[in-house]
């Protein structure tokens, strides 16, 4: 197990069946990166939350840690309470290299998947 | 102009950033299908609407329509509120045909394109 670990931080629903995506990309990359460890966290309603993911991650030996967002878009969610999360993560594991990455719906590759996978759609 | 319209639901939220991406997809869409309407609609916080959205499509003569929810994921909005709007709509407007497709996070594809993008992100 290498010292890296991505922590997949997504919204968190009331709805059990809502993590489904997530946990099918937290598992494509487990497969695609064996050594490193993959974990999902919410911001509501689902757990683990962002501190516990960190420091299960942490316990279990990372060292670098990539947040990534899975939010469609920049919000108050990523713009304000992110940050605070993010801010107090830092300060609690200060030895914790915590690198948080772009959103989403801010990957031109992405948006042009969703657009041909609308375009699909519209025409079945 | 074709009689079809592409209606893309997403969450809304109060920061007009938000909105970003989603414009963007409509963009990508209406440059590939310039013969068809495509029309951003929101559930919450921004406007139009969904009952507007279509309204304005069947004004400006769509007679079958795809509404295509920008949600990541199936939780209480996909399950009971969209399918209460979209009742609604086919009690208002019986003359349009409207297709629902599923949400962005049930394409293989699409976790597929977002789990290369968590990859590169982690890796940059």
């Amino acid at each position: 197990m290498s010292d890296q670990a991505i922590i997949l931080f997504a919204h968190g629903a009331r709805d059990p069946e809502w993590a489904a995506p997530f946990d099918n990309i937290k598992r494509r990359l487990q497969a695609e990166r064996p050594g490193v460890q993959v974990e999902l966290a919410f911001q509501d309603f689902m757990s683990p939350t962002l501190d516990e993911a960190v420091a299960r991650s942490a316990a279990n030996g990372a060292k670098r840690m990539v947040l990534v967002p899975l939010f469609m878009a920049q919000g108050g969610h990523l713009k304000q309470d992110l940050p605070r999360l993010v801010a107090q993560i830092r300060a609690q594991h200060p030895q914790i290299e915590l690198k948080v990455t772009a959103a989403i719906g801010d990957s031109p590759e992405i948006l042009q998947a969703i657009g041909d996978w609308v375009l699909r759609g519209a025409a079945a």
